[in-house]
């Protein structure tokens, strides 16, 4: 698919309040919340690039800078950085909002390759991305690079079968 | 701490039959349901071995080799493979089973950092680990390797901030 | 409290893929959920504008001018666009889109009122707002006018208890 | 269709105890929850009245006179108080019981306008009622002069698209 | 405590539509969500007649006597039919209503024993019950007879350990 | 179905966390949960066994012994210790771990009967089994006694319609 398109077709936003099912008996989210949700968002950034339903191939290395609270918001943003043949590379930023202060703290950010998928399961073919933003143009610059060192780990995960 | 404890002590098994809320319409499981599964077995397992509360520090990259459907079974395995002063180092390993044939596919591992927390959100120390089987002590002795790995992906993880 | 702010500190947008849960057996979203979440982001934009927690006084008629289907996208927008001494009128947009064709369809508009509370639970006061866009001014405006169709309705109101 | 049934035929109860999931961090309900319960019993209501699926085309203003709290009672009430050819006026009334006083409090009451839709997803005729206590024979009276005044304020409505 | 007051005050009724996420991939109910559903009229049940925070201390016997299927309504009523010094024995009756044809079949029933616990958690007295109906004077009746039953299972039950 | 098969190939083992959304606002688990948790992992067991989707005809007396609160473990384990033609009788056993001090307490103990289905909804015959450990062994000559009781116990039932 030679077709392509902005990266704004992509971008996605996400806000959420921290609410006590999502936390742990401290009151700070699980990370695996966080997890659900930068997933959630990647598959609806990579949809919206690519008009398919989308399946999840990986998430790169993931830390937990700082956590977030009952009551705090939790701000996401997605968006395609680049694509393969059926491919998107999704980068996604999630901050955490104290409401009394207005402060924001980083809480992650991720990198995740998403599939776009036919009716019949199969992989199929994504249009291009063109980056808009200085960050989007740098992260679309380094794919090859990503791609490079996620080949090499992927080589190290095979002792973990 | 210096006292040492068997990985057997943290050794947790999760069965999760796949449930329609947790597919897409297509009938196959989110990457972030899985995830989200990873992390709540991880969190119990590190639990176990510190007898403390935990908190997701990171998790290293993880690929879905392999689909899950509605009517699956998702037989999820978690054990402490290593420790530093505060944190854990847990192995986890997801595998669907289909029901008719009694398949087993391997659906993905993952390898969680977990830190000890203490009333005060702090981190505090754990006991060290034993590994038992062959794999726990292959992961065992590579816990340094990794941890370098993991630093210097950090080092490239700086650029996505 | 004569402190004024602008619109946009409160303005939040939550985009939510339409899933199974959410569903009827005929595979429409139920009203029921899009009142959650039109409650959920007007919550958020409340609390973001006043820093406070919040709790929903009314929520002005809903009409639901279209469906939305089990993978389609819902895109809601919240914003302060006028206020009270305590309480805070927010406007909520939801719109549907189908990825496939790209297309928005407009689901439904809100205005909720949004009362700040204080910890002891009683209404604690909130900053004036500052419209920005045409739209938000033209709003900010007619607050007057819709808070007197809102008594004369509470009149009616009388006859359902 | 000319057939009449009556109002009892369609007369639901819900009991529902308010649970940690249900409120924000201060132990008080969700005005999206109560919305979201609200919007259950009167789609309930309105299947037993027509023996159909249906959907939801609009809420009259909601009030929420008093709030409900972690570990109170929620009862809600809804009945068909009115026709249309293939609409169903719903009135539900929700109170909230604290369990040691027995006491209780008028938490809101609703209208709701539903739809019966065939298998097609298309509007279908349902019987008329025939209303049963007094209350149920006012609301039915007035139903003309709230379709007026819903008619009135659509016309407003449309400034806010 | 001497005081007794009548079943009518704890008789309890819930209404329910069965949804996806409350089924298995065949669209029947799971006999789980139907236990859940009990478990919670039946607390609700006895806090109505205690005034107290309930725990379940045990379930009799349950048999699921026909099926529910997603789209149907499943109906049901809890009543306080004996009492000890500080436990409820609780009735529940669960029907199922198909929509179309209004027919309703019987689910199932059961009985449970809740326990009224003070703030320290500790059991605490209950009122007696006065049952109204004739069903009602009959369950009453032969609380003895099942109470003897209850302990005659228990003894086999240890072979359970 | 003469064929015969291990018990080792049923055995199942769940681990979940006691987070706030499964209790009650004392912080201790609903009665409801555990039920649902016990027949999710009978559901399990008798599809591994049987390779066929399952509905549950009967739950045996369930007894609370102890109670699980927020931040305990749950360790749920089933295995089928006998079969019908089409039923499978399935033991449930659930402990409650207290992280800090490692102790584990016995909750409760199940039998649960899964009617093994085709794809008509209708009871479809099952392998028989063959019990490996002692205490398996015991359960599985005791089927038949407590077959008679479930009947005498069905006759008592027949008062509660
Ligand atoms: C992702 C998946 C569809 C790839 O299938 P496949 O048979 O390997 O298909 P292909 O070899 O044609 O690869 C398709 C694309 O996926 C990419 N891909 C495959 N595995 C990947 C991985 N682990 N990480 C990143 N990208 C991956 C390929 O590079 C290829 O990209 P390109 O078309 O842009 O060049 C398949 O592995 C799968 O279904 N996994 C499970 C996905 C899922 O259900 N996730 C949710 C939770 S389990
Ligand atoms: C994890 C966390 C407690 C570490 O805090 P810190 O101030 O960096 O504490 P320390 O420097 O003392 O580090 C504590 C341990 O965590 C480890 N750690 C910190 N960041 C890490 C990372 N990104 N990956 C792996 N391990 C990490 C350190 O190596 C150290 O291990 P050791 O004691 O075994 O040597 C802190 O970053 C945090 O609270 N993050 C959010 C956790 C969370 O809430 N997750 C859920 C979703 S947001
Ligand atoms: C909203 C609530 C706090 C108002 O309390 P009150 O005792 O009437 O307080 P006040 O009279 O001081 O009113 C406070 C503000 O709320 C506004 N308000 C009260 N009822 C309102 C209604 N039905 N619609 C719109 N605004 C309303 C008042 O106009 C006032 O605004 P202002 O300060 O900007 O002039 C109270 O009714 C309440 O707690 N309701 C339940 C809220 C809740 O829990 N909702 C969730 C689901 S139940
Ligand atoms: C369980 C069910 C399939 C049995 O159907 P049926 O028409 O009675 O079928 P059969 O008479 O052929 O009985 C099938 C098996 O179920 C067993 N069975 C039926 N009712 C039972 C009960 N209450 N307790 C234990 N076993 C029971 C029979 O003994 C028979 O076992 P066998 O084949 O090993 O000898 C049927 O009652 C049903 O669909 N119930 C609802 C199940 C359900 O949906 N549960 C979830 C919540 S409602």
């Amino acid at each position: 698919m030679e077709q392509q398109i902005s990266a704004g077709i992509s971008r996605t936003i996400q806000t959420r309040l921290v609410l006590p099912p999502d936390t742990n008996h401290m009151g700070t989210i699980f990370g695996g919340t966080v997890l659900a949700y930068i997933d959630e968002i990647a598959a609806i950034t990579a949809m919206k690039h690519s008009g398919k339903v989308v399946v999840t191939a990986s998430i790169d290395t993931v830390n937990f800078l700082s956590s977030a609270r009952i009551g705090n918001v939790l701000i996401l943003e997605g968006v395609v950085i680049s694509t393969g043949r059926t491919s998107m590379e999704v980068y996604v930023k999630a901050e955490c909002q104290d409401i009394a202060t207005r402060e924001r703290t980083l809480t992650t950010t991720a990198i995740l390759t998403m599939v776009a998928v036919a009716e019949n399961g199969k992989p199929t073919p994504v249009y291009g991305v063109i980056p808009e933003t200085e960050k989007e143009q740098h992260l679309f610059k380094n794919a090859q690079a990503r791609k490079e060192r996620r080949m090499k780990l992927n080589e190290f995960a095979k002792e973990l079968i």
